[in-house]
C-alpha cells in the first residue's frame, strides 16, 4: 500500500497540510531593553497604527496560572521555582510568537529568544536554577527553533545606561519596581549587551539600537524618524 | 512593499518552506503497557525486518542529561523533581516522534500521549507535582500537538493484570525492577485502561488491544497474526 493511500496517513496529511497553511507571518519586531528603558512608551507610541498589532508581556498569565502565582513564588523561593516559572515563560512567549494576527505588523514586549539568551542565561549565573535544569531549557529552544516559525525580522535594543533607568525608576517611584535592585539591573543590562551587541550570527536578525538613555521628547522624534524601518514599510 | 518582498521575509519564507517539506511520516506505531508487560519483547520481534525503525524509551538520556542523572533525582525527592523530569521526558519523546526515519514503519515504545494521559496525570493524583506545574505540562502538550506532527496510526496496548506482572518481575529477578510495588503497577494500570479502553475521542489512533498476560509463545504468535496490520501494510 503507497504511503499516502492509508486512510489515517490521508487524514494526518491532511491535518499537516493545515498546519502548515497558516500563511506568512507579520513583519515581526521585538523590543527589547531592561526594566524601566521606556518599552511601554515605545509600545504605546505604535499602538493604534492601522495594520500594526501591539503585544505586551503576558504579566497576568504569569500571575495566574489556574490560580496560581509563579511570579509570587519565583520572588519568594527562586532556587526552588524559577524552572518552573522560566518554562511557563518559554511557552507563554512561544504563544504570542505563533498566534495569528490579521496585521501586517506584529511588534512584541520582549521575545523567546530573549528569555533564552538573556533570563535563562541569568538564572543559571546566579544559581536560580540547576544545569539540568539550564539543558532542558534550552533544549526545549533548540527544538521550537528550529521546528516551527518563531522568527523576529528586526529587534529595536532600547539600551539604557543601568545607574540611568534606576534612578529614573527611583524618581517615578511606581510601587511595583521599589524592590528592584541596581545590581539586577546591571545583569540584566550585561545579557542584553552580550546578546545584541558585538558579533552575533549571521542568521540572527538585525538590531536597531536607540540610545533611550535620552529624554522622552528625542525618544518619540527617533521613533517616527524610524518609523519606516520599524514597521518594515508597511504603514 | 508586498510582504515576501522583504529579504528577511524572503529568507524566512525559505526556511518555512524547508520545515515543512519533510514529506509524510512513516506510518507510526506505538506500543504501550505497564511495567513487565513485555514491551522489550514486542519490540524485539519487529526489530530487524526490513523497512521497520524501532526506537526504544530513551532511558540513558534520562539518566544523563549533561552528567545529571534526572532519574535518580526523582527517586530521592519526587516532590522537588518530578517536573523537571516530566518535562524532559516530554521533550525527549517528542523528538522521537519527530525525528525522521528513511524507514516505512516506526515503532515507538511509550508515546508523547502516553506520558500526558498516563504518568502526567498519575504524577498529579500523587502529589508529585502541584497543579500549577500540571497546568504548564499540559499546555505545554497542547500546543504540541497542535503544531507539531505527532501523530500516532496504530497504538499496540499490552494489557496485563497488575498482579501478573508483579509475579513475573518478581519470578525473573531483575535488579531495576525489584523495588516496584504492587501498587506502582496498579495505579499504572488504571491509567492505561482509562486511557486505552472504553470510549475516546474520535480522533485518537486505533488501539490494537493485546491480552499480554499470556505466555511468550502465544504471544508472538498473536504478534505473527497481527503483523500486516501493525506495520500498515507496509512490510
Amino acid at each position: 500500500m503507497p504511503a499516502l493511500q492509508h486512510p489515517l496517513a490521508l487524514a494526518l496529511s491532511s491535518k499537516k497540510d493545515l498546519m502548515l497553511d497558516t500563511g506568512p507571518r507579520p513583519f515581526t519586531v521585538s523590543v527589547e531593553g531592561n526594566v524601566g528603558s521606556g518599552k511601554s512608551t515605545f509600545l504605546k507610541h505604535f499602538k493604534g497604527l492601522e495594520g500594526v498589532n501591539v503585544i505586551e508581556e503576558p504579566l497576568e498569565k504569569w500571575c495566574n496560572v489556574d490560580g496560581h502565582n509563579l511570579l509570587d513564588k519565583l520572588y519568594k523561593d527562586p532556587k526552588r521555582w524559577s524552572f518552573l516559572f522560566q518554562s511557563y515563560i518559554q511557552l507563554t512567549r512561544l504563544q504570542i510568537h505563533l498566534d495569528q494576527t490579521p496585521c501586517r505588523v506584529k511588534i512584541i514586549e520582549r521575545s523567546l529568544p530573549n528569555n533564552r539568551y538573556c533570563f535563562v542565561e541569568n538564572a543559571l549565573d546566579s544559581g536560580a536554577i540547576s544545569a539540568a535544569e539550564h539543558t532542558v531549557l534550552a533544549e526545549y529552544y533548540s527544538l521550537m527553533e528550529r521546528r516551527l516559525d518563531i522568527g523576529v525580522d528586526l529587534i529595536v535594543y532600547l539600551r539604557t545606561t543601568p545607574e540611568v533607568v534606576f534612578e529614573r525608576m527611583r524618581q517615578r517611584g511606581r510601587a511595583e519596581e521599589a524592590a528592584v535592585p541596581l545590581d539586577y539591573l546591571r545583569r540584566v543590562h550585561r545579557s542584553h549587551e552580550r546578546w545584541l551587541t558585538g558579533a552575533r550570527p549571521a542568521h540572527w536578525p538585525p538590531v536597531l539600537c536607540i540610545d533611550a538613555d535620552q529624554e522622552l521628547k528625542e525618544l518619540l522624534a527617533l521613533y517616527d524618524k524610524n518609523k519606516e524601518r520599524i514597521t518594515g514599510g508597511k504603514v
